[in-house]
């Protein structure tokens, strides 16, 4: 009979931290089960409820320890019933290695990447490893997931199809998540924008901005929008996502801003043409080992 | 005699929620004691210890509830005891109505400053209410802090010290967070650079890396640097920040990476003079109140 996660967690044993996050209080280990098999578990500190009886139960029990007290104000660690202090988990296992591999974190190096680089090194990653985008072309061409498509301007050159992220449960509006692709192909990043875009991306910020507005009621001042780069998938598409909601990679060094782009392109037309980029890359990635390789990244 | 913190917070009851991250795990609350007092309860989640026995602790103790499983993927909500799961928290007793003002979370809303609103809004905003940088000039001429500078280019002109920001401890590397302040004054953000000023950039850039290789140990490749736009004070200076740390403040939409602003400036001479930025304030912020009045942004 197939063990259960809570009898097979209690054979195991720790064997090695394989990432954490204090800032998000997540943890990922690697365990071993008494028969051999390995296992992964990622722990992830839950949010607070915003209930008031879940909030009036901990007030009740907390149980304070001081650390220090100045004035009206003191530091102390609460402990709560672990009821109310849930975390949530996923247990993976028996995990092979490259489930190990795929949780274990990775150290991250910036890359500066001059448009010479760009030329000489990155194309040629992109041409080399690039995923396949069929999954995006059926996207565009309505063959699947066609239901969940918020907004479509269906000229072929400049417009483009709106719809909420896979991610996105669609409803909370603190994490609204609503992606933008351009029906034109083959452009592959912001490397590719020219001004001659401009109508596109000034068309894609204004009729997405209104679409999000009408459809969930978030206003275009509680938007961040902007494009990855380097992007995981080379068929240019911008990130609409709520200012509440702290998204992964929304951050410095791997997202750029659709108004700086639009800025850019307005002040110097071939602004992505000739500018360095700066982003990261995690330590087992091809293209930072092809940096590394032509000698325009520390080893 | 004083009542005890947890004597207080047994007799206090919950009235509003101040502010919560759910990605963070914090939540900060308005209590209020039966004697009338009130307080903000501030409550963070802890970040899990990465020591084997607690890991080990956690392992032994886990108490799964499942949520769903499909292959070798499950999903649980985990209970484990309180004493391995902390809550860091702050109760600020008795609590005005400024402490509590200060606590309440504001929503954020996107400003688009044009070059024209910078002269028209900004500087008059800059010229009212920008804090005064005595304390700024006092670290510069040595006064105060003096034995926290970790180096020194003491040109007037291009020269600038660098020091630990004094939210870092100085020894906790995942957490690195040093500032490089300029020595020239009047200069108040990027809006004022030029391309006259990249020496002073390039400079600041390559000095502050070396002295942070060398002191702490910290590679080049693994610093997030760049200013604040808006900034929180108007005297130029520069963030260097551990790759690993999530600073508050870092991501798009309020840090502009140095090496952008280097770029930008050898593209474009007087790009900061030019271009439209873009920066998220607070609800209650006074520019965005005038940006608001002056008819640049919704109400």
């Amino acid at each position: 009979m197939e063990k259960s996660a809570q009898e097979w967690l209690r054979g195991a044993t720790f064997k090695e931290v394989l990432g954490s996050d204090a800032s998000h209080k997540s943890l990922f280990v690697l365990v071993e089960h008494a028969n051999g098999e390995k296992g992964v578990l990622l722990m992830n500190k839950s949010a607070f409820s915003e209930k008031a009886e879940d909030i009036s139960a901990i007030i009740k029990s907390a149980d304070l320890t001081e650390i220090m007290k100045n004035d009206i104000y003191g530091n102390y660690d609460i402990a709560i019933p672990s009821n109310l202090n849930l975390v949530k988990s996923q247990l993976i296992y028996p995990a092979n290695d490259k489930v190990i591999a795929k949780y274990r974190q990775e150290e991250k190096f910036v890359i500066r990447e001059t448009a010479e680089d760009y030329r000489t090194i990155t194309v040629e990653y992109i041409e080399k490893y690039q995923m396949d985008l069929k999954w995006v072309y059926n996207v565009l061409s309505k063959n699947k997931e066609a239901d969940r498509i918020i907004y479509e301007d269906p000229d072929p050159y400049n417009g483009f199809i709106l719809a909420p992220d896979i991610k996105w449960d669609g409803v909370t509006m603190e994490n609204l998540y609503v992606l933008a692709m351009i029906h034109r192909r083959g452009v592959r990043s912001i490397r590719d924008l020219t001004a001659d875009d401009l109508p596109m991306l000034e068309n894609i910020r204004s009729r997405s901005l209104v679409t999000i507005r009408e459809k969930y009621g978030v206003r275009p001042d509680q938007i961040r929008a902007y494009f990855h780069y380097q992007p995981s998938f080379f068929h240019l598409h911008v990130h609409f996502v709520s200012l509440k909601y702290d998204a992964p990679a929304s951050t410095t060094l791997s997202a750029v801003l659709l108004d700086d782009v639009i800025n850019n392109l307005q002040l110097v037309p071939d602004y992505y043409k000739k500018s360095t980029l700066t982003f990261t890359r995690k330590a087992s990635d091809k293209l930072l080992e092809m940096f590394r390789e032509a000698g325009r990244c520390e080893k």
